[in-house]
């Protein structure tokens, strides 16, 4: 039996092309798209993690629309898919918010395309049924790497050999399609 | 061996909201996505498919950037993705051209949230060694129906049971992901 699951989208800190920190911007599109993926594949939480206050601010803008304003009657999938995302400031609080709804024993799982040395899937998958997971994907280049840390598992990127340059939103439907697949059902919100 | 594959992105005939045929636009997100993914899957082919010449000219300008302007030299990995990409006006054209390239035995093979009667990921991966593929998303709500054709095969949705309102990318990814998997090779484009 898979343990409840979220997921983290980080804006900061994530480096750009030149490998240096920055805070990426927020995008409507991989809000979507993270929030309709989260949604068919039964994650509970959606947490956007950006410190920054005016992208906070355009992101809850975005989600407010989906979910009470024209869009919520306009597309009924959308608000549903929106109602599991959450704004954070970091990804401590992500994984604090996350273990207030999922016990203490949840834990972050880290995903990057340039982790050679992360777990494989099959291990993956065993810890997903062990602890409930808190899924941690990057934008721009990829998460910092103070990020990791080495009490905590990363997974191996997909794609290990040769061109591997997906997009967050394509390798996140990838991991998750790994982890969960046909058998993860929807959780009910309210359970939390 | 998995037989060469190609994808077909389709923008017309597909449906709207209300179930109307309709032209949709050509995304420069949905081109990147596609092109990269397609590169990391090793597919030899990505047709983006628009009869609308307004439509092509932008897709051509989108590629020609990366292929061949600025973004080349800037970005090489995104020149690498865009080499593997054509704009045809149809989906007959698209599969004609694969044809060509792959002889004639190569299949459509459809997709689309909707089919419920569609193949399962099993017989898909063993069409899949038999038959060099063109693997067919539709854009807007899916394909349009008139697609569709009993002599050739329609996969099953991806999480058929639930919510199932992915985008067409991570779709894709999900999908190419179950065809192909880590073993997959990028082909040499020179052999075609």
């Amino acid at each position: 039996m898979l343990q409840p699951l979220s997921i983290a989208l980080v804006h900061h800190p994530v480096i750009d092309r030149q490998g240096s920190t920055v805070t990426a911007a927020v995008t409507n599109l991989d809000i979507h798209d993270l929030a309709r993926l989260a949604t068919s594949y039964g994650v509970c939480r959606f947490y956007l993690t950006t410190p920054s206050y005016d992208q906070q601010q355009l992101a809850a803008k975005i989600m407010a629309h989906w979910r009470e304003g024209f869009g919520a009657t306009y597309n009924p999938d959308r608000r549903q898919a929106l109602e599991r995302a959450r704004t954070v400031n970091s990804l401590a609080e992500a994984l604090e918010d996350w273990r207030s709804l999922a016990g203490s024993a949840a834990l972050p799982l880290f995903t990057g395309a340039r982790q050679r040395h992360g777990i494989g899937y099959r291990s993956a998958r065993r810890l997903a049924r062990e602890a409930p997971l808190l899924l941690v994907f990057g934008t721009g280049h990829g998460l910092s790497p103070e990020l990791y840390r080495p009490e905590w598992p990363t997974l191996a990127p997909v794609r290990g050999g040769g061109y591997n340059h997906l997009s967050v939103r394509t390798a996140a439907a990838v991991i998750l399609d790994r982890l969960v697949g046909e058998q993860g059902r929807c959780m009910p919100l309210a359970e939390f």
